[in-house]
């Protein structure tokens, strides 16, 4: 999200004060990894999104005293986050961009997560989580890295070369210097962490896991956000959301960057973003 | 293929003479594991689709003395030998069904075939090709299982819990009692020689790599026909060859069941298959 915040843009920290948490259990926050004692590495505990926008709501109430959101925005398991903020705090949100992400996972996507987690546990290196070092399962993250490779951008992506857009030579170097290069420096627990919850993504809970009534209680003016080519959100599921949230509009950008077409890699994919913030924002 | 074949079906054996062989690898056409010598498992020859449309070619002419065809049909691999019979025999082949496949394999193909075939043999049971006992790799054909339950059928099927019409009372159960059911019986060399041939597949070598020119010299009444919903061969991949072929026509069909929907598990898919059978004959 950081390349969208700047001056000029509808971002804008001279406008706004804009806030960016990492998500719990990313590598950054903390993590699996990172941390010492009897709940490190393999013993980490799961994770909700939940419990990612429980903790943003104290850093906000407790230590800045906000109460008022004028914007909510987020991709992918942000996008997850955005819906359940939106569903857990309707008084506080004022708008929401939740973009190709939705607020109970689908089980098409949960058979995805199952499969690149299937091609990291597999690794014998992972050793059930108490690996030695994590670069020790270099080939899991390298099988993980091909999964993406395969859903997270569009078919029409490969056969039209469009990795020349991203200065790569050829589709190899693309795996190499763009997948590859993506998965293998991240640790494969929290990888688990991450994916686990993203599984288990359910903000129908708040609602007797009536999805419908949970949606219908969002009062943020919300833009739901998707890309045509997105094979991880396609429409279809975005659609089956937004038609319930009640100041609402799907917004469908075209790009053949599928899922990843929020990188804004592509100057067109960037701006339309861009432009749909600013539309959101000014309404 | 075999279930579209029938008295009362287009496919009636009372009225052609219909001819199935297996491709080579296959399983039950001479296979890795089927035959002894040098060539037996890990050191069989890689393939490719002319093997099977010359071994087929020489079947027809030199035993059965046939040399013309009313129509080539195959789903899948079965429609990249239809399209080479049409290019490598023109005056041969009157009619043409491939179904949901193509004369040139896809970027992205080759990428999923590369990620199903990770699968299979990063486990280490698999040694390179050179294991004791097929069953043995049983870790490696359920996560391929996986692979293809991924986008073998369409997100949707997930959603809307299609697999009840398939006789399954959970998706776990589909998982296991079609994917895993469907896979785990097979030779993991024999799979892979198919994939690898999959992958080679490339019709245009019989015009100088110009897929345009060996599509254009296609003579035969042509239904390209493909699933709507199809993750392998998506519409816009048939497109992109069908419009080279002179006498052709684009036919879709919406299933759910995405790339599987020949299987006719849905009987309205199996309807409409036969029905563009029988419109193809009768013209």
């Amino acid at each position: 999200m950081a390349h969208y915040i700047g001056p000029g843009k509808a971002l804008d920290p001279e406008k706004y004060c804009i806030i960016l948490p990492n998500q719990l259990g990313n590598g950054l926050s903390t993590s699996p990894h990172n941390i010492d004692g009897d709940q490190a590495m393999e013993n980490f505990p799961a994770l909700s999104i939940g419990d990612d926008v429980v903790a943003q709501y104290r850093l906000l109430s407790e230590k800045f005293n906000i109460n008022q959101l004028q914007l909510v925005t987020g991709w992918s398991m942000g996008a997850q986050q955005t819906l359940e903020w939106a569903i857990r705090y309707p008084d506080m949100v004022k708008r929401a961009a939740p973009i190709a992400g939705t607020a109970q996972c689908t089980p098409h996507n949960a058979l995805y997560v199952d499969v690149f987690c299937e091609a990291l546990i597999s690794d014998p290196a992972f050793n059930h989580g108490a690996y030695t070092d994590s670069h020790s399962c270099e080939m899991g993250l390298k099988r993980l890295a091909h999964v993406f490779a395969l859903m997270g951008v569009s078919a029409e992506l490969y056969k039209q070369q469009l990795w020349q857009r991203l200065g790569f030579e050829s589709k190899q170097a693309f795996l190499e210097g763009f997948w590859e290069a993506w998965f293998k420096p991240m640790d494969p627990n929290a990888l688990l962490v991450m994916a686990r919850k993203w599984q288990r993504g359910d903000s129908s809970q708040h609602a007797n896991n009536d999805l419908a009534l949970a949606l219908q209680s969002i009062k943020a003016k919300t833009f739901m956000i998707g890309f045509e080519n997105d094979m991880f959100v396609p429409p279809a599921d975005l659609l089956y959301e937004q038609k319930h949230i009640q100041h609402s509009e799907l917004k469908l950008l075209p790009s053949l960057m599928g899922h990843f077409a929020m990188l804004g890699l592509f100057e067109e994919d960037f701006q339309a973003i861009d432009g749909l913030f600013s539309e959101l924002l000014a309404s």
